[in-house]
């Protein structure tokens, strides 16, 4: 038996470059900041469909997604893993709680970034800290911040959720641009505002902006839609 | 300015069929399980390599982009967060500690799979109730588990990291398959030993099974060089 574990065990990993070669576009992580209601994840999605239909390979990640499963809060967590655990690892909404929040998020679209996948984050994240360390913890050019700057009154009026609503009636506390902060970036690679302009607009301004970075590049198939409408 | 926010906002998400559709494979989670020193980590690298080649879009979860950042312990969050963070959301090595590390590594496995792409997860993940949570979040069919049942004494032989020696001279507590148990799957999708075949010979072999399942199609240009060496 002892000969058979000389077996050559020849290590070949896919280096980050042959994959993203292979792709035809580079990997990195979009991350939309802004007010509930600015518009994130709505934008992500559209941005997302895009980039899909030019075969380029993306992932929205937003509470929808992450809340239930990677970030569930000790609710969620009580019936499959005990009282304990889910006290111990639930996530609720203190400072430390939201920035462990943001610090998972962040691991987890580093690591999307690594497979080649160009990751779009829609998360309030209302601390210049918290994403200044996911800006970090990627290579540069990687993290592109884009602010979602619509103004607040367009958000409450939105108010897709219901949540400002409540936060004015004081029924949920600590909420951002109520009663809580909201730091706006000072240097995000990109600002827009969902105010006046489509999704599918703001969309394409990000795009553009990918394009410039030489992150990836649009098919002619898209051009020509987005050129029919 | 209240009538701009009327601007229509259409949702439009990907499917995960239209992803798939697109891709050419279906997404699901690979999870390998064995003791350390089995070949886990060796044969998932080997078969992200094969996948890769055949255009079929993989990522690799191993100790080694996933102890440093989502499931970091408390000395690594320290210099970033502080101590109470740390101390807070640091994993180590008690019980529920290695049950969040496998829950956070499933949980990022399926945001992986619903992206579309084929999660190759390598970890001791010794308890079969953490293995099967991680089956439940999924859907059926898109949990494969694989067990690398290499004998104990040639992982022990091979070594690699050192642990082995470590664990028996008492200076690792806790060990799997030293002083701890590691709970073998009852109704793994696979069963694979790394006692004499390559990681190349076992990544071929869960190729035919993905094949067989429908899940993705080699395209002949591996065929070809698989055939030629």
């Amino acid at each position: 038996m002892s000969n058979d574990t000389n077996v050559k065990w020849h290590e070949h990993q896919v280096s980050r470059e042959q994959r993203e070669s292979l792709n035809g576009h580079r990997g990195c992580v979009i991350w939309f900041t802004g007010l509930s209601g600015s518009g994130k994840s709505t934008i992500a999605n559209a941005l997302d469909h895009k980039l899909f239909q030019n075969g380029i390979h993306s992932a929205v990640l937003d509470g929808d997604n992450v809340r239930h499963t990677l970030n569930a809060g000790p609710g969620m967590l009580k019936e499959a893993h005990g009282e304990q655990f889910a006290k111990r690892f639930g996530l609720g909404f203190s400072a430390i709680d939201r920035e462990e929040n943001i610090r998972r998020i962040g691991s987890v679209a580093q690591l999307f970034a690594e497979a080649g996948v160009i990751a779009l984050t829609a998360f309030i994240s209302p601390y210049r800290s918290d994403r200044e360390r996911v800006r970090k913890s990627l290579r540069a050019g990687e993290f592109i911040e884009v602010f979602v700057d619509t103004p607040m009154e367009i958000c409450e009026s939105r108010d897709p959720k219901g949540l400002y609503k409540q936060a004015r009636a004081g029924l949920i506390k600590g909420f951002t641009g109520i009663d809580d902060p909201y730091e706006a970036p000072e240097s995000a690679e990109m600002t827009i505002s969902a105010a006046n302009k489509t999704p599918d607009e703001l969309a394409d301004e990000v795009i553009a902006y990918l394009e410039q970075q030489g992150i990836c590049r649009r098919s002619s198939v898209l051009q020509s839609r987005t050129v029919n409408g």
